[in-house]
């Protein structure tokens, strides 16, 4: 099964869809987001596979917007761990390591660690994978990269150090996007909607209530004020339950009462993490 | 006045500094946004200037962890229009650009108008700044770099195109903070809170009714799942009035029968954009 991915082979997506899917997925890099719709909607790939959001860096609108630009459905979500690995040379060691390179954020989000090992430079690069191929391109064997252990292994490259972020709450969570939608009921579901509301004290009280009155729980709630419209709001919200449970459904319908624009993303199964 | 930011010279952080403060401001850049809170705690910078939440990359969860894991308070807000300027050497025309290079985030912005440049290559750089600094240092008079109108002046190069960003809703919203809270009151301030609720269905709906029963604007909420803690959920909610208004005092009072977590951030004059 072809999945599109944004980003280079070795790419935290590439893994992500390895994860979900298993040895069936033939993940198939894209340039850009656009890229990955597009490839799912001119039916070259049957699955794409997006980030939504990330618990340090928050949600991605962009993906959201495509989301709302596009009729494809979600048939699935799934939680990565992100793992950073340093990664180098085969033989080379952690002392003989006097540079490392890697994306701002994953840089970031190995502060500590990289502290830690002295005497040695920091460099920013645009992607994860990138850094890893640039160092395997180079041969140079005094530069490591921080990047998924999948980009070591598409790059032939080793695994000096496994876990070198230093928050061990550190997840993406990716949709899976398709032109059909999947079947799915009941409690282990989860439904994705897009509502804009009037902005007038109460609205999202009122909206939610819709869900609060039936005892449906809500995973995910997020307002993004559109800049420039003064008078409308747009809200990101998941619901525990699938449209085709009459409770959803129910509410749903009251919904559409209040909003001014309302839109399933999907109904798909839930992805819960086990630790 | 010392302004912290985080970033090199030019960054849009330095720019929303300048558009807040006007010539009083001083800016001082940082290398991390952690650098940014302790010039404010140790004193260094009497305010620091963090982007929260851009219309199109959503929130910055990083800096709402930092406003929690320090005692600072947000004493203002400001909206920065994302303005993207085509920069190159003095007298280079379009004609003669074979290579622009940026930040990703910023290539994105400017996918569309970036296509209508035929013939020229597109690279990627890990900072907007940072592009420009590099075309100055190494005098290339063949590439250009996307970046604020503010960069190409601090490194004396020419804006070939102003207004390159495909979007025209493109703002980020900057907090900033202070070691001491500023006297604000009534309809034209607002007021940051985050709190933590127990993940049981209705319980953001009776936490949004302390609000709603008051008649009380809400002008962000976002829910942010605490992976791995799967019984509590973070709550970002901005409100408008402030903490010396009896309603809204009234309102967190009866919050904190509820949340299990409740830390006010600051109550500060609204910025209201003029379009």
């Amino acid at each position: 099964m072809k999945i599109a991915f944004q980003g280079e082979p070795g790419a935290y997506s590439e893994a992500a869809a390895l994860e979900h899917w298993g040895p069936e997925a033939e993940p198939v890099p894209c340039a850009t987001f656009d890229d990955v719709f597009a490839a799912v909607e001119d039916g070259a790939c049957e699955r794409g596979l997006v980030p939504i959001e990330n618990s340090i860096g928050g949600s991605i609108h962009r993906n959201y917007d495509l989301l709302l630009q596009h009729s494809l459905h979600i048939v699935a979500e799934h939680y990565l761990r992100v793992h950073h690995c340093l990664i180098a040379w085969p033989g080379v060691t952690l002392a003989e390591v006097r540079r490392v390179i890697s994306h701002p954020q994953a840089l970031a989000q190995c502060e500590r660690h990289l502290r830690e090992l002295r005497g040695v430079q920091v460099e920013q690069v645009y992607d994860t994978a990138g850094g890893v191929k640039l160092i395997r391109d180079q041969g140079d064997r005094t530069v490591a990269a921080i990047a998924s252990r999948r980009a070591a292994e598409v790059y032939g490259l080793n695994v000096l150090v496994d876990g070198l972020e230093d928050d061990d709450a550190n997840f993406t969570r990716f949709l899976a996007i398709s032109r059909q939608p999947v079947a799915a009921q009941g409690p282990d579901t989860k439904t994705s909607l897009v509502f804009s509301l009037r902005n007038v004290p109460g609205s999202l009280f009122k909206a939610l209530s819709v869900f609060a009155l039936r005892d449906i729980d809500l995973t995910k709630m997020e307002s993004r004020p559109l800049v420039g419209k003064l008078w409308e709001y747009l809200f990101y919200v998941d619901v525990v339950g699938a449209t085709s449970d009459p409770t959803v459904a129910h509410a749903l319908d009251h919904l559409s009462e209040y909003a001014l624009m309302l839109r399933v993303l999907g109904s798909y199964p839930r992805h819960r993490l086990t630790r």
